[in-house]
């Protein structure tokens, strides 16, 4: 999981401001890294390092990063990648020049195609699937940069929201399944791609139109041009919807917060259950909780407080005094809790551990009855295609019942909304990966 | 502005953690000063520095930091007093010892006793008002030190949440009106205050009960000692309830979350007005947005998306990118506001420039309407008890009729709170200092 | 041990910078905190924290700090004092405005004085001594600063080389037995005050004159004025002679450098020793060295090469990494040891634990004999007036024979510069204090 | 310039402590940049950045970094190069597993082989002729390591002391010339290589020999082999001798000291010329003084005090201060300069701006005479093989004569040491690249 935006204008005006508030409006996408490449001139400038945005980017730094093409990357990390040699963009010179690419997603067969350019002799400077796209790109371009990067893609599998910059020109690309979303917006005459709309919003943009799947778009002094490349059925991520996209996006034309409003809504339609009160887990809950509260007529309130002020180098509190009952991220408000039926909204369970902590807090700060709702179904495969969802043994729903789930975590009931019901809030037609859900990946797993 | 808290452990426990994580409870009541002192076995240590409590308290140094009595302080600062030398716990030297204070409050006489305590020599360090506290304990302590604190604030004329630490005790007091808050909490045997009920939450103390206006208590081996100081009618500070306070703190018994409900729900009595949707200005305003919709029954949503990312060193948009649209703070979820009748809940209006740019957000995202809501009445007066009003020339209310606020702010309509509203909505009863609405502080501010 | 610097403006020219490139000159006389108080239109302005002075003052603070009036400090400290609270200039408000003083020197009837004023119910900030003194001038200022001053400085004993800035002048004293340094210089029309005159070379002053024993100076819009306070016989700290000084200071018209040659070729003289190379121990026996091969005819050489890229930050090798051999500050050059007589010169022998390495160290590279010559008598008595030498008890000559220590040393011989010679070597005359080797300071510890 | 180190332990101990070490012994051979590699049981666990070695590695870090390879380099670079993508050692992957090398020195046909490599559709993220070496390496790698290192160093021209890393083996080698240092050390069981053996001095390792001119070593659990390519004449750079290299490093046999003593010496012979003193330009001139005045008779003594304490972060005087006299880094000792005729000693000049500062200091300080003397030959030459020389047209002594260098920077005379003096003075037979001094550099830029 990542963040991407690109800038391109024709007058020449700098966007290396645009790129930082870009990359600052999709920072949800990834708190790992952060990097920005710039065309200044025909040199290619660039910094990336580990650390929030505006952690990376003090302000001698962007007065220094000044260009009329850039691209940006935050990214998204699990363990063990936290390194500053896989923050992106990845910067590369060959022989037609400089190439940057910052890249969303994930490319299945990235070791297949590793192995064969390493018995060719390449050398490879990271772990990142984005290096072999670069290297494919450098050997096929012959020509134009267009018939090179459409090779290379022609060559990956697997998922990604891609943007590549020359000195030239900015290249966006979209998988054949759309699996990873990529927009197009324009501010005055300057073209800007990036993973979600709220970017726009955020820098005055206007959406323009998402790319398609399949599509590649080169933006250039002459204006856009659209190839298409393999389209396939519409396959969106369906985490998208329900968790990672930021409420105020649109993605291929859904609004997040309608979609998941609705989500609440279903899932109160689904599972009637009586209750005093609809509380969201912060934050995630609390859209589809105000969807369950209108639809439901439970009253709709705020359950828990979250501390605003957890920073980075803060001190996590020690086994002992957690067991003394120190807990400083959320706060229970006893008065909304306490004699009540608590109906409880999240928008997923992975491992269970949260949601049951949550679960016991209400319960201890005095509710009578604590009802967890889901407005996703049973997370039960993990994601070979970019959603960082833990290995299956750490899903606690892969191998167990939902009855026991409902033990585990300690509820008094707990209902998962139906596929079937998401899908229709999520936009009612059949163009999501629902994989974490079914196992049905439009792209399988290389060997 | 600012919050405190003190801990003392009777069985020689470190309470410096305690500390910690309460400060980080209360962070909302200052961002600009952090600072711990504790009594190492009869030696007093400290650290205190510009910044958030986890950015002043790294993990060395709280390693340091051990002891069995400790009080903390986290400081608000108006601009020019934002230096290290005005960070607190004051800690001082003196014929009995060492002593350490944390103040929240503001004393009205203050110039007037350290120009006296000048014309008798007296140096001074700092711009603190608790300064001059210290000196007038150091100079009355002849026998004992409850003595000395109640001379010491029988002199000073003000608001005071105060906690005072010794090698072998720990004092708090709040001035005779309660302007300020201050609990005393318990946890297994240690006694525990604290500016605001929500640091017991976060350290798992339980509350035992709200120190009384005037009242002075002393915590040393003997266990805990009250003292009474001509306690006035209490006069709690109604910005406390409004705004100041975390909604999951109870100060002098009232709920903080059901007060702001009760007063959206009291608004939307008073104001009746038709409209689409009720939004709250993000944060302030959420809580009596809610209220005011259960009242209503026209439906909450979120209608405004905070960036939950800017950091300190964040680079503010120049005017020129501002113009051109970058807003990095808010965006509008169009979805919630097109085409709509928008009731936009807040909870006062001070200079009027956020409102204002709130209300023009939500107009250029597509609303029909905007009618503004404020769950308090206008703010016409400058608080000289330590509430950071700014001057009466930039109270937008000061001079100005409610008529013409709403024409400057761009607003449909614009209505606040009654007075005698709030008091309801708050407990009823005459309790509050409401001198920011009515001009009658309980204490002058002093020639 | 410290090292100050004031300037005075008549023309209102900023002089921050000159305090900041000053200190820097002294940087050698103090390494642990920096700190710089200007007098910005009436306004004093200040900062000081732990570090160098390039460390404490970046581009930004020195960009905020104006004034055209100035003092500076910076602190040699032992262990335990280290503490920011413990930095200066101190800076106070008192009846008549504003004071910051600097105090290089060490006042021995400090607790006495302080025990008085905390009778009174004064309260300390610091364990300064420097506290005492600005106590002390604010209770004593009734007409005019000087008297202030003059009554201040009757009352304590000790040593100083004070600088204290007021909003309108600046005032420089040294006590009466001239124990610490204290230098006038001018750079165009601006007094400037430093503990050494290489300060002056620095930033590109004239030495005007010393500031004699006993001396005040009063620098203001009206020129200088000059008061006495009983002065007595000239007692400079012969350490600041043989080590402490830059050698290329004067200190009361002795040239550092000159004395130290000289104390070299005396060594010489007293101590008739065959050999094949004369060394000095890095950097403070170099000079001395120098001089001993001049009178010898024996040959300089480089002995020892030193790494100058230690830093603050610097991982000290482990016990185990030090026996195998890791040393990472000093190298033997082999080639003008290996085989040859040496005669190693050093200024002094406090512990002994540094000299035992260093002898250790040349043996090990192959020399024949390694004779140690000490450009000063065994330091016997440890020094309660600002010299930082430590306890009695370790000092290896407090209680041990030269013989003794030579052996402890590993040396094949080892004899000290009789007291005579140094004085002789100093100046000639007895105006030297020489208490560290005699045991007869001018001034008594305080009971 | 750079400086590389390299750490085998056959018994599988950590050696990172040692490198680290290593580095710092050589750290004069470069500030800018320092990385360290190690082989953590087949996983090459890295870390570069920007900076000092003691900066870049602090504890943690260094606690992270284990394996009982590994290699280091420290960089020294000119303008424009200073990012951290040029941070050395260079790590990649590649089909034999992972590759790790740190590299001193400069491949003149080092853009004809990228090119060829570019047309292969290879992407490079460095500028570093070290990332061409690693390509080929990668692509010559059928059977073994050692035929693949063969081959590369076959087909790039230019000089180098090189380190490279694998899982299993530490190889070292050295260019045809042995135009750059690489010595051969042993630490218990454990072989060292690094450019200089002062790193084996603070590492406590005892020298075993220098690597010869166009020798590979390779070591891995079998012990040490030596590989020959190609061997040439022997052309080691001129100014590790005479300014590069630690002095109390063995290059090729020979002592720095020793080396710049006698050229020191000869100097004096070419040169008669009367003086009162010789003093050395700090530090570069130090021992060729020394040497000088041992020959001449003529004493020797310090005449300019340096000072230590200049951070990275120092503020640099404005020319404004530097007209008024700020002069922060050098001080001239009046006491051995006034009135004498002074002789000044400098291993070097380049650009001459350096130069001309300092005789113009001594002679401000009351010097009557300054006479010059430079312990090698005009340098006329720009190296295109390592040595940071600037252009040709900012060499001084390249279009002009002696005698108008002379005057240009105020000298009443300069004499420079012959080549063949120099040669002499270096140990006798010819077995330097006089390069910079004649022009013949053994190996031509590439067209």
């Amino acid at each position: 999981m990542s963040g991407v935006i690109g800038a391109y204008s024709k007058d020449g005006r700098d966007i290396s401001k645009i790129i930082y508030y870009g990359l600052y409006a999709l920072q949800h996408r990834g708190q790992v890294s952060s990097g920005i490449a710039v065309n200044n001139n025909g040199f290619v400038d660039y910094f990336r390092d580990l650390g929030l945005v505006h952690e990376v980017f003090p302000k001698e730094t962007m007065e220094r990063l000044r260009g009329n093409i850039g691209i940006g990357h935050i990214r998204y990390a699990t363990t063990g990648e936290s390194t500053i040699v896989n923050a992106q963009p990845l910067v590369v010179g060959y022989k037609r020049g400089a190439l940057a690419l910052a890249h969303d997603g994930s490319i299945v067969n990235f070791l297949k195609i590793r192995n064969q350019l390493e018995d060719n002799g390449t050398i490879f400077q990271s772990d990142l699937d984005t290096e072999v796209i670069a290297n494919l790109i450098a050997r096929y371009h012959k020509d134009n940069i267009e018939d090179a990067v459409l090779k290379a893609l022609e060559d990956v599998k697997g998922s990604y929201g891609l943007v590549i910059m020359t000195t030239d020109r900015l290249i966006g690309a979209r998988d054949s399944y759309g699996i990873k979303p990529l927009s197009l917006g324009k501010l005055g005459n300057d073209y800007i791609l990036a993973s979600e709309t709220c970017a726009f919003d955020t820098i005055g943009a206007d959406f323009i139109r998402d790319i398609e799947p399949g599509e590649i778009v080169v933006i250039d002094e002459d204006g856009i041009k659209s190839i298409k490349q393999g389209e396939k059925d519409k396959k969106l991520c369906l985490f998208e919807i329900i968790y990672f996209a930021r409420p105020d996006s649109k993605v291929d034309g859904k609004s997040i917060y309608l979609s998941r409003i609705e989500a609440g809504r279903q899932l109160a339609r689904e599972s009637n259950i009586e209750g005093d009160i609809v509380m969201g887990a912060p934050d995630s809950g609390t859209v589809a909780a105000i969807g369950y509260a209108q639809e439901s007529k439970i009253p709709y309130a705020e359950g828990l407080i979250k501390n605003r002020y957890v920073g980075r180098t803060f001190i996590q509190p020690t086994q002992e005094l957690r067991e003394q009952g120190v807990k400083i991220k959320l706060n229970v408000l006893k008065e909304n809790v306490e004699g009540k039926r608590v109906i409880l909204v999240d928008d997923s369970i992975v491992r269970g551990t949260t949601i049951k902590r949550t679960v016991e807090m209400i319960r201890k700060a005095g509710a009578r009855e604590v009802h967890v709702r889901i407005s996703a179904p049973p997370v039960i495969y993990s994601c070979h295609l970019g959603m960082d969802t833990p290995n299956r043994e750490n899903l606690i729903a892969a191998e167990t019942s939902v009855k026991a789930i409902e033990g585990t975590i300690g509820a008094d009931s707990l209902y998962y909304l139906s596929l079937e019901g998401l899908i229709k809030a999520a936009g009612g037609e059949k163009m999501f990966c629902t994989g974490c859900f079914s196992g049905n990946y439009p792209i399988e797993k290389d060997q």
